[in-house]
C-alpha cells in the first residue's frame, strides 16, 4: 500500500499518517520526495487492505492511496500457479477439450428443447443450456417457465446423456435449482448480487459467473472470490459481452478477457458469442476466434425455429447453423493444440 | 411497431410478414420505398411487443424492427401527466420541498450513527440514511451489521423525528427490512434483481430505486414498472453515477438524467453525489447543480470521522461540512422556485 | 514514480531496475514487503516521466510502475493557484461574471446570423457563436461556408459589440481564422489533433478546447498544456459531454468535470448544453446546473426557427426562448454569488 | 425516413409534417396508430437525408425520425458485394493471403529499425511499420523524427523489398509522405478529422484508417466514405480497441467489429492487438483471434529491444518473440482457408 501526501503536506500530517499504520502493526517506510512525500506500508493483510485504503483516503493531507496487489486471494492464479479443470459429472471444463454447451435460449416446451438438444448433441455439444428463470428488461417479457422447465431439461439431459446448465437468479432457489442443473448460472445481471453467490458458496455444483456488463475483470474475479471464500472450488467464468457506446452489436464481446483472465487467474473461461453479439450473422466468426484466443467452452444458443422463439430468436442459430458450425471450428481448435 | 424488409426482399417475404402481423390480429401497412420495403404494425399491445419485435427480427429476410412507443406503462408520464409525490410518513418526496436524506455510508455504532443523524437533523435533513446491509465488491470488506444496524436506525430516527431509508439486498429480508424502514432502497448492483423488485412490488412501503452504473433511462423506467405493475404505487428513482471511461471520479453523476426522466415519467428523482463522485471535494458542487437541475432529494453520505468510516470515508461530509452545505444550498433552492 | 516488481523478482532484477534509474540520475528507495518489491524514484522531471515509465513498463520483471504526479505542469494548479481568467477584447471568461456564448450552429445567411445574434444580444449575451467550418460525420452533411461565414460573423459581432468564437479544423487556416475570430475553438473531434494545438499555441487569440468525447480529464488538460507550452497562455476549456452507453441523449454532460478541473487546474471551464445532451428540452434545467455547478461561462445554439437549421435544429432554442431562460438563470447565478 | 409524431398530434400538425415532406419532392405514406400517427417517407437522396431528418425532428410535433438506409454509399457492400483487394505495390490486402505489418512503434534510429525490419522480414512480414510523427497525450513525450524517420523507413523498405505504412497527422504533409510511404495511415485520434480525410482522397496511395476510440461502427465507415467520395478507392481499415471501462487493457479491442464491417462494406480490415490491448502478454492470443475471426491483416509493434523502446515498449514484442509467433498463426489462418 502507497500512500501520496498532498504536495506540502507538513510534518505533523506526515506523522499522523505513519502512526496510522503503525498502529495497525504495520512497517512504515516513508519516501521524501522533491514536490511529494510518499508512505509505503508493508504487511498490510489482503482482508482489511481496502478498509484501511479508504480510511487514509479519507484524510484531507492525503491525495491518493495506490495497492500494489491484487485484491483477491483464491482466484488468483500466484497461488494456484495450475489451471483449474472443472469437473462437470465426467464433462471436463478447462482441460484440451473445449465445452461445447448449446441450447435454446428458453424452454418453452418439451418438443422445442428435445429438438434443439438432440440437434445440439448430435453435432458434439455435451452440456445442454436452456433458460427455466429469465431475466428480462421488461416485466412484459417472458420470464421462464420455472421447476416445469427445470424438470423437463433434467428428463431430456438425462435421455441424451448431457448436462444441464441453467441460470438461476433467486438465493432461494439455489438448492432446488441444484436438484436439476448440473452447473448453476450466475446472469451478467447478478455478477454482483452478492447474497445469490454466497449462496453458490454453500453447496458444490460447479458454478458459472457471467461477467456484468459493466464490470472490470478485477472485479469479475472478485464475484468469484465470494464463491470460492464461500467453500465451493468449482467456478468458471463467462465472458458474454459488456456494454459501451457501440450500438451495431447488442454488447461488446471482450475477448481480450481470455488472456488476460488466464494470467491473472487459474479458473476455466467461457466464451457466450450469442448474448455477445446478439446478432446470429456474427456467431460463427466469434466463435472461431473464441476458440483461437484459448477459451475453455462456448455456450450458444440454438432454436430449431429462431423466429418462433419466446425469446431471443435475433441471435439464436439454427439446428442445421450449428452441425456445420462445429465442424468448421474443430480445424481451428487442433490449431491451437485443443479439440472440440 | 415498423419492421424494415431487406433489401431485394421478394413478394413471398414480405407476404410472410405481413400474415404473420396479421395472424396475432394486427392492422399492416406496407410502404414500398425505392430501396426498401417497410411494413407498418398497428395496434400490437405492450405486453407482446418485445416478444413479436424479436419474433419478426429473426427471419432472414428481415432487416430490423424499429419500436415506436416506450416499453413501459406504469411508469411513463403519458399516462400519468401529473409528478407524483411520494409520501413518506408526512415526509414528502416530489413535492416544491427537496428531501434531505443523509447519514452515514455505514450503520458502525449507536454513537457514531447518532452522531452524524443529529448534525443531519439539526442542518434540516428529514430522512436519516444508513447502511445496514452493504454491497461490497470485495468479500473481504465490511458487509454490514445487519438487522441489529435497522434497529439502531430506527431508534435514532425515532428519537430524531426522522424517517429511515436503508438498502435491502436479498428478497427475503424484504419483509423484514420493512419492519424497521419507511424507504427501501434497491441498488445499483440489484437495479435488474427481478426477484427482489417483485418482492418490493409486493408491499406498500415506499422504493426509491437507483440507477444501474450500466443502465439506460429506459432500463431503469422499466425496472421502476416492474414495482409498479406488482401494485407498490411509491416508487422513487436515484441516480448515482454511471460507469464510464473517466477514471478521476468513481463515477459519472449523469444530471441530465432528472430531466430526462421528468419528461418521460411522473417519479421523483432523488440525487447521490457521494456515490456519484466518490470525492468528497466535488460533493458541494454537485449539490448545487442538482438542486439546479430539478432533483427531488438528496443522498448525501455524512460521517463525524470520515477517516475512521469503515467504509467509504473518502466520500464523506464531515457533520460539521453538512450544516454549512445546506445553508449554501438554500439560495440555490429558491432559485429555482423550491424549498430546502 | 513507484515501480512494482513482479512477485518474486530475484536479486539481480531488483538491482537492474535500480541501477537505470540511477543511470537517469536519480534517487532509489527500495521497500521491502512480503510479496512485492516496491522502488520509489525521486526526482524523475515531469519532461521525462512518461517515457521512464514506459521503459520500465516494459520489462518483463516489473509488475507495473505508478505516477505519482500529474502528467501536466502549465495547465496545473499547483504551479498557478489563482484562477485564471481570460480576456477576451475586454469579455471576461473566468471572472465573476459568467460568459454568455449564444447564437445558431452554423452560419447559414446574414439574415439568419443577424436574427439570432441580435435577440442572443438583446438577452445577455456578449459572445456569438457560429459554425463557419463544421465538423461533419457524414460526408454529405452541410461542412460550412468557411470564410465567408467568418466576414459575416465579424460585421454582425461589430455591429452588435459582441465577441465571436468560432471552429477551426485545420493547421493550415488558424492565422486566417484569427483575422476574424476572438476566440478560437478547438471541437471535440480535434482535442488530440496535435498539429492544430501547437498552431494555437503559436498565436495570442484566446482558444477554448472542447473536450474529446472520449477523454479522461487528464488528457484534456494535457491538450491544454500543448497549446500553453506552446506560448499561448489564453486558454479556456468546454466540457460538451463525453460518450457513454446511454443513448436517449446524444453525450453525457459531466457536469462533475467543472468542480474536478477547477481543483486540478486553474482554467475556465465553459458548459455546452446544447451539444452536451442534443436535445432541446433539456438545454434549461442543464444550464441551471451548470451556473450552480460554477461554469465560468454558457455555450448554447440559438437559432430563429429551428425546424429550417442546415444542421443541430433539434438542440437548438428558438430565439424567444433563449430570452426567458437568460431570466431565470439570473437568480440562480444569485445564488452562488455569480452575475450573468 | 419514418417520421414519428408525438401522442396527440393535431390533424393540422400531421399536414404539416406531410406538406414539408411533399415539398421536397418525396412521398408520402401516414400510419395511423392507436397511439401515434406515423408518416413514411419515400424516395429520399443520401446526400439530403441527414438534414431533412434534423429539420423535421426540430419541430415539436415530431418525437422522433428514424432512418431505414444507412448512411454511407461508396462504403456499404450493398452497393459493391464483392470485397475488395487493396494492391499496395503488389501486396494484397484484402485476398487469401493475411497481410503482416510488423516493426517498431517509432523510427528511432536506422540501425534499430533495420533489426526491427529484417527479423520482421524474416518471419513474413512484407509490411513496414514504424512511426515518424508519433500523435502522443502528452506534450513532453517523444513526437517523431519526422522526414528523417520517413527516409530512414524508404530506404529499408526497398533494402528488404517490403513496403512502408506510416501515420500521417497533419492535412499539410499527405502529399510529403506519400513519396515515402506505400499506405498512409490515419490514426485514431484522427479518425473524425475531416481536413485529413479530404487530402486522403486526392491521392491514390492506399489509405488505413484506423477506429477513432470513441467511434461507432457505422461512423468508422462514414470517415471511408470521406476518402472514397473525394476519389481515393484504396481504404483499409483497422480495429485497435475503443474505450470503455476496462482499465486492466489499453483499449478493449474489439473483435466482433471485423465480422460486423464484412457485412456492411467491402473494405478490408486489420487488427492492431499491440494497441488493442497495451500488453506484450496478450497480444499472441489476440493475434490468433483476429485470423480465426476473418481479419485481412495484422499490425503489430516488434522492437528488438522493448526496454529501451522510446514509446510503447510495453506493447511491443521482440524480434525473437514475433518469429515464433507467425509460426503459431499459420495454422489457424489455414485452419480458416487463409494463409499467412
Amino acid at each position: 500500500m502507497i500512500v501520496v501526501m498532498v504536495r506540502g503536506a507538513s510534518r505533523e500530517q506526515i506523522e499522523d499518517v505513519e502512526k496510522r499504520i503503525q498502529d495497525w502493526g504495520y512497517g512504515v517506510h516513508p519516501i521524501y520526495g522533491e514536490e511529494r512525500t510518499v508512505i509505503g506500508a508493508v504487511g498490510v493483510p489482503e482482508a482489511d487492505k481496502a478498509r484501511y485504503m479508504e480510511s487514509l483516503e479519507a484524510l484531507p493531507y492525503v491525495e491518493q492511496v495506490l495497492a500494489i496487489l491484487r485484491p483477491y486471494k483464491f482466484a488468483s492464479r500466484e497461488l494456484h500457479p495450475e489451471g483449474t479443470v472443472v469437473d462437470v459429472k465426467g464433462v471436463m471444463v478447462g482441460g484440451s477439450q473445449i465445452a461445447l454447451m448449446a441450447g435454446p435460449c428458453t424452454v418453452e416446451t418439451y418438443e422445442q428443447t428435445l429438438e434443439s438438444a438432440q440437434a445440439c448433441r448430435a453435432a458434439g455439444a455435451t452440456i445442454l443450456r436452456g433458460g427455466a428463470f429469465k431475466p428480462s428488461t421488461s416485466p412484459y417479457s417472458f420470464q421462464g417457465h420455472g421447476e416445469a422447465a427445470l424438470k423437463i431439461l433434467r428428463e431430456i439431459a438425462d435421455k441424451l446423456e448431457m448436462r444441464v446448465i441453467t441460470e438461476v437468479m433467486d438465493p432461494r432457489n439455489v438448492e432446488m435449482v441444484c436438484q436439476y442443473a448440473d452447473i448453476l448460472q450466475i446472469g451478467t445481471r447478478n455478477m454482483q448480487n452478492y447474497d445469490l453467490l454466497r449462496e453458490a458458496g454453500r453447496v458444490q455444483t460447479p458454478v458459472m459467473i457471467k461477467r456484468g456488463m459493466w464490470a472490470k475483470i478485477e472485479e469479475w474475479l472478485q464475484a468469484a472470490e465470494y464463491v470460492l471464500l464461500g467453500g465451493n472450488p468449482n467456478v468458471m467464468l463467462c465472458e458474454r459481452g459488456i456494454r459501451t457506446f457501440e450500438t451495431y452489436t447488442r454488447n461488446t464481446l471482450d475477448l481480450s478477457a481470455v488472456p488476460a483472465v488466464k494470467e491473472l487467474s487459474h479458473l476455466p473461461v467461457v466464451i457466450d458469442p450469442s448474448q455477445g453479439t446478439g446478432k446470429r450473422s456474427l456467431v460463427e466468426a466469434m466463435c472461431k476466434a473464441a476458440v483461437a484466443v484459448g477459451a475453455d467452452g462456448l455456450l450458444i444458443e440454438v432454436h430449431p425455429h429462431p423466429e418462433q422463439a419466446l425469446k431471443d430468436g435475433p441471435q439464436s442459430l439454427t439446428t442445421a447453423d450449428f452441425g456445420g458450425l462445429v465442424e468448421r471450428l474443430r480445424p481451428v481448435a487442433a490449431a491451437v493444440g485443443r479439440q472440440l
